[in-house]
């Protein structure tokens, strides 16, 4: 589109006013208007939505939290930046290698060493949070917490440097019970249902079936086993004959019929308990035996609070990378989604705070990725095209008319709807071009007339219907058609 | 308290098995396990509340996001980090001297210097967000944010290192019409009305009125003028006769009788219309007329707005200490608590983003420092003792009936209530006052008589009250107590 005259002109005027007002004032502000003008960005690898994606984004936070609390889950959040010492308990994790660090200009100032760091995940906060407050806390402790978390990644696709996460946990002391291995997958399930994002499948399975199954076979080092749990787990994105050959390399060592074996075992299909019984068919141990009850006995549970069986799968797979998973583990694929890979993951832990605290506190909890969640629905045109929180655009006809407006605006709002007075005097078709390109469901009208009859008109953007009604009536009229258009 | 015998044994068998746990696993998780137990704890100066604390924050902060739509303002969320170059182009503020720098590990590790930091209020990530977008941008624009900030302060009694701001600004391209000074006013009003914290005063002045004032005494310097106006800013902190010694002092040189004729002018009492006439009695300038007209065509569309008459307070004496404000200012009083002193501040702007644009943006905008508010309130109770978001409990009588409690909680929650069953079997009277202590203010009993027919107690902890319905009618007599309670 080209630059019209008008506006290369009024930029050179502006520019040499602001050139004039510069010199003017040099002497006070030297070191700000030299500088220059800056180019505005932001760093890679953040999310930085318009506002026609930030108001769904934000629908879409709404959504989860108002479903945790479903659930009787009370909010936490903590700070941003947590002491070093503090978030870099466990070393070596491929997490805690991408820490950032922070410091205030004071302390740098001192040539001291930064002692905070950003945090990078919700879970060292809430073992940070639950052993500082434990005496005033009350257990079982139904903790949710959305934040957003830190991590120096290299930029890549799906890949953030700064994301969100919406955590659920249950943490009790001393020991928990498996009831809340159940009620996990109830609360996913009501998420996921208000989140409106199509079909879902979690999928179950417990640690101890896997340890169980690798005791039957043998192979019963503790160290060997993680080893496996951590190949297994890659199974989805190396195929199984990848994974085949890893397990029987030299790090691990696992016979091929082995390995084979164990994947085929974990493989199988059917009902739940068909796929129970394609893995333990024949063999037998102690954990086995003990990984297969927990897990019927959580299936059982879900299905007594009434989630439907068919997003339920157990799947003996499942193996999560993390090692302090011990009991249940659970991912969340979305069925339309397949490429998003789980968008929900997480499991049962024996002890959330050893690093801070002597007090034993085992937990279970998952964590919603929403901001990679959003990202890959939004894609596929989730959350539809909404560009305003507005739903009543009140029209300026006339100077005279503006109080009248106002007061419109302000019973609209008195009445509990979002309501905006267009900016300025205007001709209607402009004030409609506006509401319809903002996506602003409902119109107000009140010209000369209406003003002189207390009525105004209400105009239906969607439907092209309009109505003409006393003002006090008007609130009630708008919220129908609010509700009607819901309802679609 | 005394500890328990039987607690210390358990501590004592817990650090035993854990040690030997330890020692089992040395070899893999060496660097784990020989750090010991860090005492966990967060930097001072930051807010962390314990559950029921957080659950009335987070309902302050809907509230206002509520307030903020209502008015049809957009959200906005930018990332914590900016580039340094981005985030301090005005150097020499005391703010900029607050900064957390911040840095990846990769980073640090290569031995580079930060090159970013944490943003310390939410103006310059809106004059750069502005600035970057704003060919996608519907003008005026109006975008609210409400995210924590971070500066570097010294530790001390209502100051934080980390805090909430919730802004809203309108900005135009080129120039913005007064309309949006007086709606902004419109918006605190509803906003501080919905948080229910008693009566409150929105102060209202107009830093050409200060200016034209100067001018009309003959202070027509513009540096000169601005040290004056940040010194009127600090009256209610130092008085009135240390302000007049101020003026009267070397660095701003005012006679005696300017300073003391001056502060007389902007303190003057009764109606807006007495109020400006004490500023401007006998005296002229023609920026003193422009301050005078804007002020009063702001009141004057502010009551149009059906704003109530004692909420809107002419108040010359507000100055606001930042320069970059060249029009009307506010800030906002709550009448039952002066001691907060200004709990929602901000003023219009000539230019939001020269340092990053050409184009002219000019803007309103007011924030709300919500963290401070929040302590302020709470220490006078507001917002009452709410431990739980769980509105309904649903109790266990006996493991057979809990296929049955699971039901009645997944029937509740799917009307829309928050409900919790109690995590395990116990009597009854204990599973009572959990939800007592935990401010739970329903609880549905369904023991053996009541699941043979069908039906469910429910009973009312506030009142006392209870009730046998068949459970398809549970839900809605639920709603109907709980509404009740809203309205006491």
């Amino acid at each position: 589109m080209p630059v019209p005259l008008k506006t290369i002109i009024a930029v050179i005027i502006r520019s040499w006013k602001s050139a004039i007002w510069r010199a003017a004032d040099t002497d006070e502000t030297a070191s700000e208007t030299t500088m220059g003008i800056v180019r505005p960005r932001t760093m890679p690898g953040v999310q930085e939505f318009l506002p026609e994606d930030q108001v769904v984004f934000q629908r879409m936070l709404d959504t989860i939290r108002q479903s945790y609390e479903r659930f009787g889950f009370l909010p936490v959040e903590t700070p941003v930046m947590e002491f070093l010492e503090v978030l870099l308990t466990k070393s070596g994790g491929e997490t805690e290698k991408q820490v950032y660090f922070a410091q205030s200009t004071g302390s740098r100032n001192q040539g001291k060493e930064p002692e905070l760091g950003l945090r990078f995940d919700l879970t060292v906060p809430l073992a940070r949070y639950v052993a500082e407050h434990q005496n005033k806390l009350r257990f079982p402790f139904r903790r949710y917490q959305m934040q957003r978390v830190y991590r120096g990644e290299r930029v890549q696709r799906g890949r953030y440097r700064e994301f969100y996460q919406c955590d659920i946990d249950i943490i009790d002391r001393d020991t928990l019970s498996l009831e809340f291995d159940a009620e996990i997958p109830v609360v996913l399930d009501h998420t996921f249902r208000s989140l409106d994002v199509g079909e879902f499948t979690i999928h179950l399975n417990n640690r101890n079936l896997l340890r169980g199954l690798l005791d039957a076979f043998g192979v019963s080092d503790e160290r060997q086993q993680t080893l496996v749990l951590r190949e297994i787990d890659k199974l989805d994105k190396k195929g199984q004959e990848a994974v085949v050959e890893s397990l029987g390399g030299s790090e691990i060592g696992l016979a091929k019929d082995v390995a084979e074996g164990l994947l085929q075992r974990i493989q199988g299909e059917g009902s739940s308990a068909q796929v129970l019984e394609t893995v333990a068919n024949g063999v037998s141990s102690e954990l086995l035996e003990k990984g297969l009850q927990e897990l019927s006995d959580v299936v059982s549970a879900i299905h007594d609070h009434g989630v439907s069986e068919n997003r339920i799968r157990v799947n003996p797979s499942i193996a999560r990378g993390l090692d302090y998973y011990t009991g249940t583990v659970y991912e969340t694929t979305l069925n339309d989604h397949p490429g998003l890979g789980s968008v929900c993951s997480g499991g049962r832990y024996e002890n959330l705070a050893a690093q801070y605290t002597d007090s034993l506190l085992p937990g279970v909890g998952i964590s919603i990725g929403a901001s990679r969640l959003f990202t890959g629905l939004r894609e596929s045109g989730w959350g539809g095209q909404r560009a305003t929180t507005v739903q009543v655009l009140v029209t300026q006809m006339s100077e005279e008319l503006r109080p009248q407006a106002r007061r419109v605006a302000s019973l609209v709002r008195e009445a509990g709807l979002n309501a905006e007075v267009f900016p300025r005097v205007a001709k209607i078709a402009k004030q409609m071009k506006y509401a319809d390109k903002s996506g602003i469901p409902l119109v107000v009208i009140v010209g000369d007339d209406e003003a002189a009859q207390g009525t105004a008109v209400l105009k239906n953007m969607v439907s092209g219907n309009q109505e003409s009604v006393p003002v006090d009536q008007l609130s009630a009229l708008a919220r129908d058609w609010l509700i009607a258009k819901q309802g679609e």
